[in-house]
């Protein structure tokens, strides 16, 4: 299972030390560049108010197993985080897309770093993609428990 | 770019034909079966309501780029499509994880065929990951015409 790369992620985060925990909730605009051999991919791309951006987090560790987070000090498993780090490091953001000009989309809400190799992209689907009450048990309790103190 | 296979999808479908448009809407029950070698990597999973289940699409025809979908009889760039046939195969499904025993996840909402390659899970964020009202322009236009009909 081989990846191509089909464009490259211009991003103001240069470093894992700049990237936001959840760049969905900040404000930045990203250019993201399709190589002129998929062009013809994104025909009708232009109608979609959200896409999700698919890319290789080229500087994770992929033997890493278990992770802490920023959330509490319990290491968990990184099929149940976030983490970039990860066996297989494809990193996925939802965004809303701003505009397209030619093979460069404008849009906002990721946290790439720059360069970030492109692998696929794919409209939103809000009929099959949106879950507005997911739960996620070891990092709501923590919620809950600050919350109540 | 190289995937490696962390585990095997049991699914009820078992050719192009049986995988229904949109699995997400569906009743039907899916194994998620994680090597051992990853065990570790599933720490907590089990208290997550939903997952995105990454898989490798390994049937799927690599040089499209553009195709006819069930919708309407128009070509679309594939970015603009969640048709399995794209650049880099890599399909997701949001789902509900109703249970986990060791290494297996009993899952509802894939259209995955059987024996697709897992290559990533990830704990659904709907702080990140839920949009209730996107939009997909070509589509859309289409509902509204036939609703107006």
């Amino acid at each position: 299972m081989i990846l191509k790369p089909i464009g490259i992620i211009h991003s103001l985060y240069k470093t894992k030390g700049d990237a936001p925990t959840q760049g969905r909730l900040q404000n930045n605009t990203f250019q993201i560049e399709v190589y002129q051999e998929y062009l013809p991919c994104l025909k009708d791309i232009e109608t979609a108010s959200h896409l999700i951006v698919f890319y290789w987090a080229d500087k994770a560790d992929r033997t890493i197993q278990q992770t802490n987070t920023p959330f509490d000090t319990k290491p968990h498993g990184v099929f149940a985080t976030r983490s970039p780090n990860r066996p297989n490091p494809i990193n996925f953001n939802v965004v809303d897309l701003i505009s397209r000009e030619g093979n460069i989309l404008h849009v906002k809400g990721m946290d790439a770093l720059d360069k970030s190799p492109l692998i696929d992209l794919k409209p939103y689907n809000s009929e099959i993609d949106s879950i507005p009450d997911s739960k996620l048990g070891w990092k709501d309790r923590l919620k809950t428990t600050r919350e109540s103190q």
